[in-house]
């Protein structure tokens, strides 16, 4: 059984997070030079377990087995949020370089590929999971072309080539080099806090259904003109925030989650009744039936505030993410060695946030595995876990690990 | 009785919108060059006149009579708001110019002095009703040394240097020497449209109340954060204007408005719930009691709203500006010319903008005559009034400054 070393890994998680270092968390933007820093970091520790370390040409990180038997990928994001948290993605970036190691070390593991790798981009400072994208052939050269920072609004491709990734390949998936992928990430959320569990056993990634809503009234003097004959559109958008807080939880599923992130009414002025008012919103479920049923009664809402305001609504989806259910021996795997490790402190669970292994799910059969955030707290720099909870979550997966690549060699 | 030229005010209405023409609007902010050539072209057309005219210090330009006694200042604002319409401001500047030749050419109107002015900045380009209020001494240097442009950000110094008024001394009203104030202004409302007058007889000028009401909820994850234990500041912004929209026609008055004009929701993203929600927001009664019952009804709403919500609220009055009341028996010269030359077709009403007459109504006696805005439309390009009352209501006020001239002179 491979034994990880929780000295080593608590060292090397504090040793990432000084890549952009920012309060008790990190700021490390994708291609910043603090990520490239710590990315050529990470190829070195590939290379120093023994693995074949190299850099994509999106920047993802793969270290790669000398083995003729098909390895286990294991990872997750290495890049963080703006003055974010120091586990989001790096969390499972090391724990893949801690298990290539533990099964290294491990006598009877030694046989057995563990791949670690280090997606560009999850997060999206350009595009939306663009290494696990890139990876399974999902990204046009086009898409890169037309790509900006969402910050700056420098070109993806001039951060590519400052990083020196210009005329570097970008790898494909090879599905029959790989056994399939693990990624730990921290839960970012309070159920496994609130349940008092240490280990949560993802079940499914839930879809994520975007919209752009618009609302068209009469942009008029805002002293001048009778309440009477008004039709302002922030009075719409209010109206509909409203009336989804009304009927969206007699539809939504127990673990359905619905946002209204921005509001912005035009011209924004004091003195103006509101032209116009855009909102961008979504909703995320991981069944497929609750995700159609918002969507039905989304358009009834907005339908309904048009007429009830006197204003033009357009509505827009801008996404329409499917929820992808994790693969059912890996989940076994994992539950049962959380069962060994913790017993009785795990739970079966979904991700109500994306991650890469929806993405790579699409190729190879993928699981993943959360361990508790404190507080719930994450996307700010005093997220945080137990240390305690981050070596569970590691031995478990090496657990699973073990048991996926064994069951392989059968 | 003064007759005024109706072809002659009409073209020079025409002539005056060709400085910063856009569209069939204008574009001319204040102290731009198109907004400087005007008012040189205004005190040239003072001057012949045969009145002494000046650009002061923040650009008022003033055409004085040579006269031993009182005289009447009849005016309003050069300036329009961006690229928006052509009589906002200039009708009552070209109604002053009109009416002082008007006097002129009419045998037994000499001895009557006219003073028309045209004021600086009415529109908030740096400081709202920046001319009227620096006339009435109610503008320190210090509030010119600190203001900026709300566009472009520059100065209000460099701007004034640049039109070469930064050494010019600001004109101080002398009670003594002016009997009163008149302006004329186009309704911005569709009020006489609605009822088919043609002659708004202005009784009172709105108080405008301005809140900046912000909500603190707690920023998260908009996909992990279960709906049970959010704090969305988003939904307490939707929550409260819907409150207003449903608590205050039951104490608001006949006229009262209310507008929110602008909601910022932070950090503004698609997939993280809104920490922070800023409303602007502003009501406007021409009773005080009204706008006390607002303001203390808007209190109530905002905590109710915190305590519905699990938000903190902060509530900040940003203005607290006083109605007033237009001077009876300039009200009554009105409304007997009006009666004279539309009979039955002219109606009182309080403005529910703000006007340079409100201003210097705190130091001279001061009335106010509207005429129709097609389609309640201003602040837009679009904005018009027909050529009948573009010269009617000229007429009226011609009238009006006869009748309280010789009020003056007996």
């Amino acid at each position: 059984m491979p034994k990880i070393n929780p000295g080593r890994l608590l060292s090397d998680l504090r040793r990432f997070a000084q890549f952009g270092a920012y309060r008790t968390g990190v700021h490390r933007p994708t291609y910043s030079k603090e990520d490239m820093d710590s990315r050529r970091w990470l190829a070195q520790q590939y290379e120093a377990v023994g693995l074949q370390a190299h850099i994509d040409g999106v920047g993802n990180v793969f270290g790669m087995p000398h083995s003729e038997r098909r390895s286990l990928l294991i990872g997750s994001h290495a890049e963080s949020q703006n003055h974010a948290g120091w586990l989001d993605g790096a969390l499972g970036v090391i724990y893949g370089l801690e298990i290539a190691r533990a099964f290294a070390e491990t006598p009877d593991c030694f046989g057995l590929p563990i791949a670690p790798v280090a997606w560009a981009d999850e997060e999206s400072h350009y595009i939306p999971l663009l290494g696990s994208r890139s990876f399974v052939g999902d990204i046009e050269e086009a898409e890169i072309d037309r790509a900006v920072n969402v910050d700056h609004g420098l070109p993806l491709r001039d951060a590519l080539r400052e990083a020196g990734l210009a005329s570097v390949p970008r790898s494909l998936v090879e599905p029959g080099r790989h056994v399939g992928y693990l990624e730990a990430h921290i839960e970012q959320g309070d159920a496994l806090e609130a349940s008092r569990k240490r280990i949560g056993v993802v079940t499914s990634i839930v879809g994520i259904w975007q919209y752009s809503i618009v609302f068209y009234g009469i942009q008029n003097h805002a002293g001048t003109t009778r309440m009477a004959i008004r039709k302002d559109a922030g009075v719409a958008a209010a109206t509909l925030t409203m009336a989804i807080a009304e009927r969206f939880p007699e539809v939504a599923g127990p673990r359905s989650v619905w946002t209204t992130g921005r509001i912005t009414l035009e011209p924004g002025a004091r003195n103006i009744i509101p032209g116009k008012a855009e909102m961008l919103f979504q909703f995320r479920d991981s069944e497929m039936p609750v995700l159609e049923r918002l969507d039905a009664v989304l358009g009834e809402l907005v339908e309904e505030t048009a007429i009830k305001t006197g204003c033009r609504a357009d509505i827009e989806r801008t996404g329409t993410g499917k929820p992808w259910h994790m693969d059912p021996a890996f989940q076994a795997a994992i539950e049962t060695a959380a069962a060994l490790h913790a017993p009785g402190a795990y739970v079966r669970m979904p991700s109500g946030a994306s991650h890469d292994a929806q993405v790579v799910g699409r190729k190879l059969r993928s699981a993943m595995l959360f361990v508790p955030s404190i507080g719930g707290i994450s996307h700010h720099w005093t997220e945080n876990t137990n240390d305690a909870d981050l070596v569970l979550g590691c031995q478990v997966l090496a657990d699973a690990a073990e048991t996926i690549l064994r069951g392989e060699s059968t």
